[in-house]
């Protein structure tokens, strides 16, 4: 655990160079802090690499599954430690630095390539990506199917084969719906969102909304960046970011995406920090609580009923809109090109989109060169309209060109997580909906925490949606919240 | 010097984790962040004290002055090397962690006390900071005085006795200027200073200000804290803050201060780079830059027929007020209790009465629970008015509880320099505050480029002043200087 504990206070040096990339870091600063970052991932790969680690390993590994640990935290903190040594002298470091290399300058490239909406710019970035990460899954684990071992790095416990599954069933439910809401909702006039205010004041209300809904700020600072995020930093250190481009509802609505992150980040009980386990299970655990925080409690109607009126108080733009005009336009549904600009109903499908370009190219079924077609054709088949370049298309998003292939699911499958919690809450709590009315939330962050935030990374993400529901994996609750919310 | 820049690469982890405490980091963070970086102190640590490093400085050492280097820089790169391992190897870790916890203990309850005045409350720390700093003074050189030590750890190659001869010239020649002005300077309104205005108005004014005189921002970043400096994370990366309490013109003024010691940290040349040696010299050399910009150059009456126009327009609160009141206010001598908000002729005295405890203590004459009572007592022989109390006093700077002790004089010891500095740049440069006045910099900024700052940490003060000015250290042009703006 010591070593572990060692392995973390590096990793948090990382976390912060990585938060200060997107923040402070001057731009000629950028190849020094490369150099001094790949640095101290080699210090930390050294001791995980060690002798002392392999000798603890070899030790602890045959026992994993006895009854020899003082509670199921220890078992957990040492089996990350096992899966951490394993991982690590395997992957050769020339496979891990050729990766980091080729992600950073890939980023830069992507950024150029995305003004110009040119994909084969980024092309063989992109191939070189995919075909790393498929190295990298099979140093890893060489008796697996790669995008099993790729997604499962994300959702452990989570197969490919149950990901389709709950797809299918999410957009068997989804599409009449979607249709259905889409055209109805073609009139609903936006414009009244369109405002904007000083940035010490749409500032003051992202702030006010966070910490009203529960985000306390003795363990997180809030600040602006390009594009919205989470950072955890330390066990009780979280940075949660927005940007003011769109103005203040959308600023707060981001901002209160990235608390859900926070909140849960720093919630692990004394049990998880101590054993390392600390920060909650990242891919579709994580995504579901910033989901949840976001959309099912921060965009429903009695939420808007609460803080509306303040809303108005605050920016001269609401003054003369009634709050069913603004909740009308805050809600509308609207078919797009853009996964990050979609609604609530539409969002889950463009996961699914570029989780089944993923699947088909592991599948050896699709090659990246292609990619732009498919992704063009397949968006057609969804939506029924084609993305007019690639900036609008397949370059819009940086995951791949980060590395971070195989994730995408987890936004889609947060999704269903949230519906399934949803239900489970309001089965315990029929006075959510009236709570949040009232603007009181502590019954219902106190459910999340003690439920899920608190267990860390103690169980994986299909075990917690067991513990909080009793029940398996399924859509079915998140359509049934779409439609009860939407269909009306 | 792979390994000096290994060093570099831990110490710039820990200088962005410095800079992260006074900003982004989240109370409960702290303990954590406290952890985090103890561990990878002891990492650069193990490495400079480990067996590579000792067998490398065993050959190095015998060699350093022979005529075997590719150039001074890398004989002074080496030196730095073989330094740092004789340092490390004989401070034991457990004075370095003792020390470390007393200061982070120590800052704590120095904030409380401040709060109270109670200089009782704080003394425990400082005797023990005292006490221990003795401790590694005597471990890094047990053959030295240990005052001689501790302020050439600051300022290598400037004794004691220089400072001394330097303090005792300056007092002689300020004492009669300040009494004339000061009691002249009666009289003049300051009120036209008292105004503020919207933060991002205050804010674009100072980055105005210091981009215009030739801070890059490709290099370095600004950001707000409490008590405005400026660090030097990386080769091209420093971070100036300021804060906004005072207003703007003093917003500006601080900002223009920290990005002084900024220009000179990131404008180290290929050489320096090359051998670690880039940053520039701390102690007086570093003080002397930012002084230089802020004072010199930044409260100079040409910069401000330059800027005031401008301010002027910015800014409601100057609208009818002339230039010639705005500049009496704003330079206006009057002596106070506070080194920080002392104007730039009476400044230089409270350094001095800071030296003179620290050296009365080191001779064994003063113990640190006589320091009150001292204090107060040469501040009024300096200034003929006593601190009402230990904030006001004894209490008012963080520098000895942080263990810094032995590193007043270099404010004062910076003037002077730069007066020197002055003179020098003048003789070459007659057309120096009409370029200023003309909002000109280009010249001024490339001169100090030219002859100091390029050069990063290779010269020493001594030496440097010496090549800018081809003298030796002097009060006279400081004097000179401060008689030509304040006798008229």
């Amino acid at each position: 655990m010591e070593i572990m504990m060692e392995q973390a206070y590096v990793q948090s040096a990382l976390g912060l160079m990585g938060w200060d990339l997107w923040g402070a870091l001057p731009p000629e600063g950028r190849a020094f802090r490369g150099r001094a970052s790949a640095h101290l991932a080699k210090l930390a790969h050294e001791q995980i690499t060690g002798a002392e680690a392999l000798r603890l390993r070899d030790q602890i590994k045959p026992r994993l599954e006895e009854d020899c640990f003082e509670n199921e935290y220890e078992r957990a903190g040492l089996r990350r430690f096992v899966k951490k040594v394993d991982e690590q002298t395997v992957l050769p470091i020339e496979l891990q630095n050729e990766l980091r290399e080729v992600i950073q300058t890939g980023q830069m490239v992507w950024r150029e390539a995305l003004k110009r909406a040119d994909f084969q710019m980024q092309l063989p970035y992109m191939e070189r990506l995919f075909e790393l990460e498929k190295r990298v899954a099979i140093c890893k684990n060489p008796d697996q199917p790669v995008f099993e071992t790729l997604t499962q790095e994300v959702d452990e416990g989570i197969s490919v084969e149950t990901i389709q599954r709950l797809f299918a069933q999410l957009q068997e439910g989804l599409a009449p719906l979607l249709r259905q809401v889409a055209s109805r909702d073609e009139g609903v006039d936006e414009s009244v969102l369109d405002f904007t205010a000083p940035k010490a004041d749409m500032e003051a209300f992202a702030r006010y909304v966070v910490e009203r809904v529960g985000f306390d700020f003795s363990k997180g600072s809030m600040g602006e960046v390009l594009h919205p995020m989470c950072y955890g930093i330390g066990p009780k250190d979280v940075r949660i970011t927005t940007n003011y481009a769109k103005g203040p509802i959308e600023a707060a609505m981001s901002l209160l995406h990235e608390s859900g992150h926070g909140m849960y980040n720093y919630s692990s009980n004394e049990q998880a920090l101590r054993y390392g386990l600390w920060g909650g299970v990242h891919g579709s655990m994580h995504e579901s609580q910033s989901r949840y925080i976001e959309n099912i409690l921060g965009r429903s109607e009695a939420f808007w009923r609460f803080l509306y009126p303040q809303a108005q108080r605050r920016f001269d733009g609401l003054r003369g809109v009634s709050f069913e005009r603004f909740y009308r336009a805050f809600s509308k549904v609207k078919i797009g090109v853009k996964r990050l600009e979609a609604d609530e109903l539409s969002y889950s499908l463009h996961p699914i989109l570029r989780f089944e370009i993923e699947k088909a190219y592991f599948d050896g079924q699709l090659q990246v060169k292609d990619f732009e077609e498919v992704w063009n054709e397949k968006h057609r088949q969804l939506f029924g309209l084609t993305p007019k370049n690639a900036a609008e298309g397949i370059l819009q998003d940086i995951h791949w060109t980060s590395g971070h292939i195989g994730y995408f699911h987890s936004y889609t499958l947060g999704n269903l997580i949230g519906g399934q919690i949803l239900e489970a809450q309001l089965a315990q709590n029929p006075d959510f909906y009236a709570q949040v009315e009232r603007g009181e939330f502590g019954e219902i962050i106190e459910y999340l925490k003690d439920n899920i935030w608190q267990y860390g990374q103690l169980y994986n993400a299909g075990q917690l949606v067991e513990r909080v529901t009793g029940k398996e994996l399924s859509a079915q609750p998140f359509l049934r919240y779409l439609t009860n919310k939407f269909a009306r």
